[in-house]
C-alpha cells in the first residue's frame, strides 16, 4: 500500500513534534514517524531529568550553609540514593507523560511506531508502509557520542541514555565531557556524596570561551569535584573497575559517564546515497534560516542538523521546517539570540556574540559576585559577570556568566542583545533592590566608564 | 558663624547620599546634614535584614521537601532562633559598614552628625552652625506608622526598627499590616517557629490589587500564617499579653508588629510655617520628575516625598534632586516603569500600570504556575502570572505576579514595558529550557490568542 501525504516528519521528538504542529495548522495531510522510544531527547533523558537531579543535589549541599544561619542538624541529613534517583525517575515521568498526552498518544493513523527508511528524497518505508510525501521533515534526533573504542568498557560506561537508570549511585565515577552534561551531572552526584572526577580535553568547562569566567566557574564547580582539564583521557581496565587517564592526572573509578556531545542520528538515513549533500559528520547541508536541505523538498530539524542542540532551538527548527514544508513558498525567518545556560551551581551562561568572535572594537565591563548584596544574603557570592558591547557606541553584544540566578541574568541580557539595545538603555531600566540583576547594574557601569559615551545630563533618566 | 554653600543636602539615607554624589560631580560646595543613625533605612531595617531573614526562614522551610527527594533527617533539624537572628544582624551590619565606609565616613566638616531646623527656606541650624545654601535637598526619610492610640502599648509593639534587634524569637506575634514588609516578616518569623497571625483591613496582600492574583497570594502565604483580611484591627491588653482583634478574628499575642507603612518625616520639618505648600500629610508639594517643591530652591527625595519608598526609587529621587539642586535650570526626567516586588516565597510583583488603572481596552493573558516545568522541578508550583496588554495592538501595559523566581520575571517584563514592547516582540525572544521564563512565555502565548491580531507567518519569528 502506497499512502500519499503532504507532509511526512521523521522523528517524534520536539523539533519533529514542533514540526506536526505547524503542518496541521496549515490545513496539510501528514505522517509523524518514529521507531525509537517516544517522550523527547529533553523530557527523557535531557534537560528534564537533569535538572531534577540538580535540585536534589542543590538541596542537600545547602545544609553546609546551614550552621552559619542558625540551622541546627544540618550535619545529620542523609541522601538515600536510590530514593533520589526513583525521585527523579518519578518527575521524568511525570513530563514524559505530558509530552506524549499532548501528541503521539492522540494521533490515530497519522503516526507509525516504525523506524523510517529513505527510498527515495521523497518516497519513505516505515514498518509496511510506503509513504510517498510531497515534502519531508527529518528530525531523527541525536545519540551521545561514545568513541567507538571504548566498547569494550560499555558495561562499565554510561551516558544520559542510561544515567538516569541507575537503582542506586556508583560509589567512584569519572565524567568525561565537561560541556553542560557532564558539568551538571558530574555536581549533581559529586554533592549526593558520589566520588566524582572530571576530565576534559579542553581547558574550559561548560563551552565558556571568556578565560575568566571561566576560571571562576572552574574554581567554584571545582569545589564539588576535581576537574581536570586540558589532556584527552583514555580508559584502561583494572582489576576493580577502569582507569581513567589523562595527561598526568588519573582516576580508577567504577563507572564512567561519557558526555562527549551528541552526534546527529541524520548520517544513517542512507541521504547522501540519494545524491543529498552532507557535511563530514553525514548531516545534510541545510540553510538554518529556513532549514531546508539544499532547494531540495527536504526540511532538517532539531539535533539532528549538529548545531545549537538545545530544547528551544530544537523546537523553533520543528517550528521553521514544518511552516516550510507546508507551503510551496519557501521563507527564511531570523533565528533568536544565542543563549546557553548550565543549571550547576552557580549557574554558567553564553549570550549573544561569542566571546572568541569579539575584537578589538569592544568593550567589556565586569562585575564579581562577591560584593552583591543579594549573593551574599544567598550564601552565593561566587562568580563572575562580563558583558560585552561596541565600544563606539556601547550596543550590547554578548555576555558570560558565572555566578547565582544567572539562568535569570542571561535572559535578561539575550533579549536586550536581541532589541540591540545599548549600555544606557539598559541602565535607565528598574533593577529593585536587593535582586541580583544589581550585579548587572554594576557591570553595566563598569562598562559605561570604559566606553568613550560622553556624559551629557543624568545618564540613568530620559529628559522629559 | 555662618557657613555658605551651594547645597545643603538634609539626610544622610540613600536619596541624601544620592543627591550629594551628584552635587559632588557637578563641583559644588556642600554639606550633608543627619543627626540620626547612620546606614540608610534599607540596610539598617529595610531590605537587607529582612531579606537575610527570609533566607534563613526559607532554607528552614525547605526540610518539607526533603523527604519527596529522598534527604532523610530533614525532620530532625531543629532552628536555633538567637543564632539565626544574630546572623541576621551580622549581615546587616555589613551592609551598614558598607554604606558608612563608602560615604559619611570619609566626609569630614562635609558632614554634620545633628539634626536640622530650617530657619528660613535656605537657611538651616545645625549644631552650632549656621548654613546658608543657595538649594535645599530634603531627604529626611521616613519612620513607621504607629497609630497614636496604640502607644499604651508600646513595651509589646514591634516595628522595623525593633524586630531586628529581637534576641530570641517571640512565641506568638501578631502583624498588623500585610504589605511587603508585614507578609515578608510575618513568613518568614512562622516558617521560624512563630505562632504568626496575620491581621490588614484591606482585602488583599502585598499591594496586589489583581483579585486573582490576590487569592492565590493568600492561599499560598496562608499556608505558613494565617492572613485576616477585611477588617481593621484593634488592640486589648490581657493578663498574659495582647489581644489583637478584627471582625471576628482574634489572636491573644506576646508581641504585635506594626506594618502599616512608613510616614514622611518631612512634616516635622516646619516648612509649612515658611509658606511651603505641604499635603494633608505635611509633605511639601513637588514634581516628580525634577523632585523640585514648587518653583522653590527646595528639592526632595526618598521616603520624604511619601510616595515610591522602594530603595530604587529613593536612590534615583536623590539622584534628580542632588542633579537639579547642583544646577541654575531645573531639568524634568521620565521616571523608571513601576516595579513592586515582596521576597515571600512565592514572591509576589506588580509591573507597570496598575490593575485598577486598566479599562476595557486592556487584553488580559495568564498562566498558572501549577504546570510550569522548572516549577514542578523546584517543588514550588504555587502561583498565577497575568499580564497586562492594550488589546488594540498588544502592548504589554503591565503585570501581577505570585510564585517561583517572580522577581526575574518583573524584570523581564518591567523592562520590556519600559520598552514599549508588544506581545509579538516578546514571543520572539529565546526562552531557555527549563526555566521559569517559560510561565511568561506561555501566558503571552495566552494572551495572543485573546487578541485580534490577524496571525501571518510564523509568529514567534521575523522574516528575514
Amino acid at each position: 500500500m502506497t499512502r500519499q501525504v503532504d507532509v511526512a516528519i521523521v522523528g517524534a521528538g520536539t523539533a519533529g513534534l514542533a514540526a506536526m504542529a505547524q503542518v496541521r495548522r496549515a490545513g496539510c495531510s501528514f505522517v509523524l514517524i518514529d521507531g525509537g522510544e517516544l517522550g523527547t531527547t529533553c523530557a527523557r533523558v535531557g534537560c528534564m531529568p537533569s535538572k531534577a537531579l540538580l535540585q536534589v543535589a542543590e538541596d542537600f549541599a545547602r545544609r553546609r550553609a546551614f550552621s552559619r544561619l542558625g540551622i541546627d542538624g544540618g550535619e545529620a541529613l542523609e541522601l538515600d540514593g536510590p530514593k533520589a534517583l526513583e525521585h527523579v525517575r518519578d518527575l521524568r515521568d511525570i513530563f514524559v507523560d505530558r509530552v506524549l498526552a499532548g501528541t503521539t498518544d492522540e494521533l490515530g493513523e497519522e503516526f507509525i511506531a516504525a523506524p523510517a527508511r529513505f527510498t527515495s528524497l521523497t518516497t519513505l518505508l516505515a514498518g509496511d508502509q510506503r509513504i510517498e510525501a510531497r515534502r519531508v521533515v527529518i528530525a531523527v534526533g541525536s545519540r551521545p557520542f561514545v568513541p567507538p573504542d571504548w566498547a569494550q568498557f560499555a558495561p562499565q560506561l554510561l551516558t544520559t541514555d542510561t544515567v538516569f537508570e541507575l537503582e542506586s549511585l556508583p560509589q567512584r565515577l569519572a565524567v568525561i565531557g565537561l560541556g553542560a552534561v557532564g558539568l551538571e551531572i558530574g555536581q549533581a552526584l559529586a554533592r549526593l556524596g558520589v566520588e566524582v572526577t572530571g576530565f576534559d580535553r579542553l581547558s574550559t568547562v561548560a563551552g565558556l570561551q571568556d578565560v575568566a569566567v571561566s576560571e571562576v566557574a572552574v574554581q567554584a564547580i571545582g569545589r564539588d569535584f576535581p576537574l581536570h582539564l586540558g589532556n584527552a583521557a583514555r580508559i584502561e581496565a583494572t582489576a576493580k573497575g577502569l582507569r581513567v587517564v589523562a595527561g598526568e592526572r588519573e582516576a580508577e573509578v567504577d563507572k564512567v559517564l561519557l558526555s562527549m556531545g551528541r552526534v546527529s542520528n541524520a548520517a544513517g538515513l542512507g541521504l547522501s546515497e540519494l545524491g543529498v549533500p552532507v557535511d563530514a559528520a553525514g548531516v545534510p547541508l541545510h540553510d538554518p534560516a529556513s532549514m531546508q536541505i539544499g532547494d531540495l523538498p527536504l526540511f532538517i530539524a532539531g539535533d539532528a542538523d549538529g548545531a545549537r542542540q538545545v530544547l528551544h532551538e530544537a523546537a523553533d527548527e520543528g517550528r521553521i521546517a514544518g511552516y516550510n514544508a507546508a507551503r510551496d513558498i519557501t521563507t527564511r525567518f531570523r533565528r533568536r539570540v544565542a543563549l546557553h545556560i548550565t543549571f550547576c551551581d552557580p549557574n554558567t551562561a553564553r549570550v549573544g556574540t561569542p566571546f572568541e568572535d569579539l575584537d578589538s572594537s569592544a568593550a567589556i565591563g565586569e562585575m564579581p559576585f562577591g560584593p552583591v548584596g543579594r549573593a551574599l544574603i544567598m550564601g552565593k557570592n561566587r562568580g563572575l559577570l562580563r558583558v560585552y558591547a561596541r565600544a563606539r557606541d556601547g550596543r550590547i553584544l554578548g555576555a558570560e556568566i558565572c555566578g547565582p540566578k544567572c539562568e535569570n541574568l542571561a535572559h535578561l541580557l539575550a533579549w536586550s542583545v536581541q532589541q540591540e539595545l545599548g549600555v544606557l538603555d539598559l541602565l535607565r531600566m528598574p533593577y529593585y533592590h536587593p535582586v541580583i540583576e544589581e550585579a548587572l547594574q554594576a557591570a553595566l557601569h563598569d562598562l559605561l566608564a570604559k566606553l568613550d559615551l560622553q556624559p551629557s545630563g543624568l545618564l540613568e533618566f530620559v529628559a522629559d
